[in-house]
């Protein structure tokens, strides 16, 4: 990618963050087609290891010559500036490399719209031509966990230290994997956290994540997890199973849209003046509630 | 609280639970005027003892003869069964006391809702008369941030042992704590975390919430937790702040309700099958959207 390029997708994703969600998405000169590069949703709790785990991915697939776009939703990644300096400093090469781009998204006031955003911003990135799109989230909110369940392939990555990793997986994180990485493998309780996730797993009656150990800062374990990634696109590609997956995606997408845009219709519609009376009188929520919806309607109706 | 209104107040809260956004509250019956609980907030990263905290702070009010409500929304929350052996050992004689009610809210499929629906099961908890209700999450998603900003106070705990604390801050936290807890004083590192947050503290200009120790565990810092809790609630209750408070989240509410009420609507007014050939072309996905929304409203307009 050149300068040029980077510059206009750069506005392009700029506009994109204060697009309306009923305007139509900007599109770039040149685009490609949606839907060639393959998305990898990397989430888990704080202190994981993510962004260096993604580091490594990057840096893995720009040896195989692939470019990588990389959308940090999580605020605490070292991606959008949100860590201490060490983590800084180890990512900056990684912006140097015109076969990286890497964007962050604020969650901060983009409730319920920011599944919406971030995988908008990761379709115009793949329309410029990246190969591969990494997506960081911290799995623990609902939308965080819609936004990683929104990629091609969806790893959940762990540290063995904490015994919250186990609890964790009861926020809806087991039901979204493709993949564990219990990563820090080289820290002490490693076995142990194994032996519980394998319980686990074996207690549900779905489909089985795979399970694999790294250990990003040392550099174990990545080219298995390489391995891996690529195997499961060529395997998901195909048996169709990706097919389906998008399929799925696509609908979930639309109906999100019908609601964001309509939910923006409603607050243009009714009238702060009736807005403050209703919230100024003694009704109960629910019935305050029903009183804006009728003029709401009844306001729609008369156009 | 005797057993047949906790088997009352159970109940309707399973009604809650299943109820449509468009229906109104079941309402028990001799109900108390909603409004007169003190709601304390509680969140935080996970592994940061909030659990451990809640229990004690619901000890220390009963000693002081206030009935405690504790709703949790934190699925890997003991008090949602979601802990390991230990932890669900140590709720255990809470759960044995007539003057503590414990209610888990369930994170997965309520997307959006979250919030309301804790709200509403607060509500629900204060008219049958409890002294203060304590409302648990992780600190992460936007919901779990909604909800504990929607209490009278709200408190974020943190450990000071992973260096993740501060950059949680980030996502939100700093914003709406009314306090925050470092918990597990006792494990090094106590220090330079603190020395961290006060750095943190002194760049935002807005108001400086409040910054006390503890270690749950050993039971350190609760009485000053205590005291901080009962003196914050006198000084918002004389000073008109609660009043301010609870009047910007009833706006919140009636406008979170207008919009689940009218994202539900859609969906029963498009049809399936509009919604599959939209699904199913190649139209972009906001253009589809606005194709379904236009059905929406001529649908509304013909009845």
């Amino acid at each position: 990618m050149n300068p040029k390029q980077r510059i206009q997708l750069s506005r392009l994703l700029t506009r994109l963050d204060r697009l309306d969600p009923s305007e139509s998405l900007p599109k770039p000169e040149h685009a490609r087609p949606v839907g060639s590069a393959f998305r990898i949703g990397i989430t888990g709790p704080l202190g994981a290891g993510k962004s260096t785990l993604i580091n490594k991915i990057a840096r893995e697939y720009r040896k195989l010559e692939m470019s990588v776009g990389i959308i940090a939703v999580d605020p605490s990644s070292p991606f959008t500036g949100g860590a201490l300096l060490g983590d800084r400093v180890r990512m900056h090469d990684l912006t140097l490399d015109d076969g990286i781009f890497i964007r962050s998204l604020a969650t901060r006031g983009a409730s319920g719209g920011l599944t919406f955003s971030a995988i908008d911003a990761a379709d115009l990135i793949d329309s410029f031509g990246f190969d591969r799109i990494i997506i960081e989230t911290v799995g623990v909110g609902q939308s965080e966990v819609d936004i990683v369940g929104a990629c091609d392939a969806t790893v959940v990555v762990f540290e063995p230290g904490s015994g919250d990793g186990i609890q964790v997986m009861k926020a809806g994180l087991m039901e979204i994997a493709d993949l564990f990485v219990v990563n820090k493998m080289d820290l002490k309780g490693t076995d142990r956290f194994l032996t519980e996730l394998e319980t686990i797993l074996e207690m549900k009656d779905h489909d089985r994540p795979d399970v694999l150990t790294t250990s990003a800062n040392l550099g174990d374990g990545i080219s298995e997890l390489m391995d891996w990634l690529e195997d499961y696109f060529k395997r998901s590609m195909n048996d169709g199973s990706l097919e389906n997956r998008r399929a799925g995606q696509r609908i979930d997408r639309i109906k999100r849209s019908v609601e964001l845009i309509v939910a923006r219709k409603l607050w243009q519609v009714i009238s702060p003046a009736t807005l403050d009376k209703v919230v100024n009188s003694d009704m109960p929520v629910r019935k305050a509630a029903h009183q804006l919806i009728e003029q709401f309607f009844s306001g729609k109706t008369d156009r």
